[in-house]
């Protein structure tokens, strides 16, 4: 299945995608895609009436419908750093024994056609393709690797847009950073486990104003998305509906030579195999 | 005015100070102490209706009810690190030149006197008494420092629970050591700034086991709140009902020799000036 959510921002509706042109609209049935919906077992009750609307015919068209992020403004977006050896590598720093943990705001949550805003005083926005991860149910304490998997709701395609001077000449911690208004373009849609058959091997890419910035593949991450899920439930309770932003591989406007940093007019797009493709436009500050 | 929620975990209801002994119940003007309650102007709402319920005596005991965290859970938990000058110099780090910020989940919020429970595998878990800020409106690139005051709707008691191994010592970003459950406990209750005149000169203090470990005062800290709002507010947008902790003073157990950490059994207790006391029994872990 594959949530997406449609509408003016702040006023987006659930809906469940069929195809690149049709969906059903399922808003009658659950509020949102939030922390009550993944928490209270919403996937699975949804999916027989959205199977019985799809074979009923009742479908609508996208029709140039603006598309939010997939999931409601989470409680937490949890990021990992440094998690593709070659992006370690290019920002001249070593492969972490552990995953490094950082946050992002939760209102930096957008949709995936929306503009990025560089922020006041900028002078470093940075992009950043990744694989999010959708917590499904509250987790703590998961005692293996395994058990990760059945806390996961789904995949989704996230650009952790940075700002590099803030991020890391400002005082240490990397939140500063990361945590801009419109820093985390989402979606278009989260997909559930059953969809992504091959999470550990899907190719992921980036472009800025059409050049290829950034080429990678899930199977080069350091840490898998269980071995993170399993390893964050050590250290916090995972709320259902969180988001993690498992790192990005190599080719961030960081890590060229020389460096490259994100200008007004400039456009983003990204993708990532079976979680679709989002297209970005940088505006300058308010 | 004084904010409170009382009752069991996670059913708490809004209620507003009268003294010691007694509160107002608003549960039925306010929802809860929330991002909408502050948002839509809650405060100023609320205050003709409290003051003619306690003309009329309509007021209840707090009889023994359990005392929740004033706000509810939060969009954002933000800490500033190392904003006492004596805190940095124990630690053996800098006055940093400008604020480090770090979160914490803000699922760790909890009620001032809830036990504080040691994570699996904590060897090194450690308090921090902190003047807590809730923000009172969305708030974004204030213009000045001048302009903070009005973004704050009061003031809290907070313990910014703290494992050390896991915020220093398993990674480089702090959160992981930040964001265990029960990690904040806040309040007895939300003081708004009419009550609190001097909040650049409040003692704060901190014992564990009746063993006297903190001794502060709001004066020393390097940035003051209204820096610190206005700080924060270039580099994210700021939501209503945010949770601010400003740092810790001098004292904690990582800056004595021999170093101290939490045991279960053990008993914090915690207060500032006019924010009220706090009691919190250590238990092991889960």
């Amino acid at each position: 299945m594959y949530l997406m959510r449609v509408g003016a921002p702040g006023a987006e509706k659930p809906v469940v995608r069929v195809d690149d042109d049709r969906y059903v609209d399922v808003s009658d049935l659950v509020t949102d895609f939030d922390e009550a919906f993944f928490g209270g077992g919403g996937l699975r009750l949804l999916a027989g009436p959205v199977a019985e609307r799809i074979a009923a015919g009742e479908t609508e068209p996208f029709g140039g419908r603006r598309i939010g992020a997939p999931i409601a403004r989470p409680h937490q977006i949890l990021c990992i750093g440094l998690n593709y050896r070659d992006h370690a590598a290019e920002t001249g720093q070593a492969v972490p024994d552990e995953p490094i943990l950082f946050t992002k705001s939760p209102n930096t949550l957008v949709g995936p056609d929306d503009d990025i805003r560089i922020p006041r005083g900028s002078t470093k926005t940075d992009w950043e393709v990744e694989l999010g991860i959708v917590i499904g149910s509250r987790t703590s304490y998961l005692d293996s690797v395994e058990d990760a998997a059945a806390a996961i709701a789904g995949y989704v395609l996230v650009n952790d847009v940075s700002e590099r001077a803030f991020q890391i000449e400002r005082g240490g911690q990397w939140s500063k950073g990361k945590s801009a208004e419109t820093f985390n373009p989402a979606g278009p849609w989260l997909a559930t486990p059953d969809e992504v058959p091959d999470v550990l091997g899907l190719d992921m890419w980036l472009d800025v104003n059409g050049v290829r910035r950034q080429t990678g593949n899930t199977r080069t991450m350091v840490f898998d998305p269980y071995f993170i899920v399993h390893y964050l439930s050590q250290f916090m309770v995972l709320e259902p509906g969180d988001l993690i932003n498992t790192g990005t591989p190599p080719g961030v406007g960081m890590g060229h030579n020389p460096q490259i940093w994100l200008q007004p007019g400039d456009v983003v797009e990204l993708g990532i195999d079976g979680l679709g493709s989002g297209r970005q436009r940088v505006v300058g500050p308010r």
